[in-house]
């Protein structure tokens, strides 16, 4: 039984075997915390605080790792203020796969903060850097940008006007924030912040763009109040200002995102990394 | 965003692909409907109401009917009260699976009923009637007994003990009141009320006992206000009394739940039923 003080937010997310982590190379920790990482990251795209969770366990009937791998969901759960109050175990023919629900509370100031609040004019923002996330195995290691989440719903309050966090990738999921919320957002390939290659060299602005599983948040910002400053930072994370909202001046511009290069070139981000996981 | 008036419970539960349903045999609107009702079961079985519930969908890739799954998700959501706020798609290598979290609000006055809770001296009650749900397609079709629920927290109040849903076999599920309540359980086999099989001859008690998929309500019940009759009915639905709650005078008592047949065997109840659904 939860006894949550107001309003309750959920979000469910499914961790499969093959598709969202290599079953032979993850060690059951890591297989864990992703599972929770990738649904709590939900409710900070939504600025809510974590409540509590459940997870639907899908084992190979010969899986020897069980005991381990619920431990370790549990202590990732707990380590991330989410704590699990519930549970479900199936043995599947199918893949290794872990279903969590998680409920959390919205801000009690700003409230739940959803992609559909996108208005022309505002600035468009990213959290940390992006790209990489696969190669680098930080798609198994990221932090929920929680703390991030409900900082900006408390720095900005009403002018945070629309938030997701950057599962497929940035061009999708702006354009998701561009679709629910009726307009045109316009990215630059030129301000995306971006991880390195593991020789240190920034990685292709293509890369930051298309890679997707950073479970970063996009965000957009009403940035008429001149009187404040724009935020340089969320809870420490760096904030990069990557693009602006635009009129839907005809249908076409409904629920567009583009991405404009150095070279003047104009290219649809939506469909930038549709095949990145397969 | 939802908007709880207090405490809410949570429960997760999955719906397979052959092990639950049979995917060549089964309408798309009754493998909806049994995974909503599943789910919803659980929250019958904690005398609560439904509030709301989310879905992730494990997708074949080749699965043709998604559209109309969803809209019979969402159908069934509605008419058992739970309406559907989100969800998650994934497509699978392994079988069509719907995975149901929904959330409930306890009874105003007596609270979250647990399966815990049993006393010695209890009786014990089902809902309804037992056996045969696979062979009759019951199981596709069963009403979670909701109403019922409720109805047994309002009328006994704290003589609600405990309570379980049936979905495994009476001998199973009575075990597992009687181990998280640390008491021994004795049914009678000849108090079963049992469905009848095609020819309208009552199926064997031990095909009530173990079979499974009931979804009826297992409940125990303070017989000590003799003041007060038990009622007969919950919501309409016969109550029939199987059985009694014994203290558990040794350790191997603590968890056990046994059967006595007309013959005056005394058998290990919760041995019955391990094989019913593979």
């Amino acid at each position: 039984v939860l006894s949550p003080a107001g309003d309750v937010l959920i979000s469910t997310d499914q961790l499969l075997a093959t598709r969202h982590f290599d079953p032979d190379a993850t060690p059951v920790d890591l297989i864990a915390r992703k599972a929770m990482a990738r649904a709590l990251s939900d409710i900070a795209a939504m600025a809510g605080a974590p409540l509590a969770g459940v997870v639907a366990a899908q084992l190979p009937r010969d899986y020897a790792r069980a005991d381990e791998l619920f431990d370790a969901c549990h202590a990732w759960a707990e380590r991330f203020g989410c704590p699990l109050v519930g549970g479900d175990i199936a043995t599947t023919p199918g893949p290794l796969g872990l279903i969590v629900t998680v409920l959390g509370t919205p801000h009690a100031t700003r409230g739940p903060v959803r992609r559909d609040g996108a208005q022309p004019g505002d600035m468009v923002c990213v959290t940390g850097a992006l790209g990489g996330s696969l190669d680098s195995g930080r798609h198994l290691t990221f932090e929920p940008r929680l703390a991030e989440g409900r900082a900006l719903a408390e720095t900005l309050g009403s002018r945070l006007h629309a938030m997701i966090d950057l599962s497929d990738g940035l061009g999708i999921d702006a354009g998701r924030i561009a679709r629910a919320s009726g307009v045109r957002i316009e990215l630059d390939a030129d301000r995306l912040p971006r991880h390195t290659d593991p020789r240190g060299e920034p990685l292709d602005w293509r890369r930051a763009a298309a890679d997707g599983e950073d479970y970063e948040l996009l965000f957009t910002i009403d940035p008429s109040d001149s009187g404040s400053e724009l935020p340089t930072d969320a809870a420490g994370t760096p904030i990069t200002v990557v693009g602006r909202v635009a009129d839907a001046a005809t249908d076409a511009d409904r629920g567009m995102c583009v991405i404009r290069t150095s070279a003047g070139e104009t290219i649809d981000a939506r469909r930038l990394g549709w095949d990145h996981g397969g």
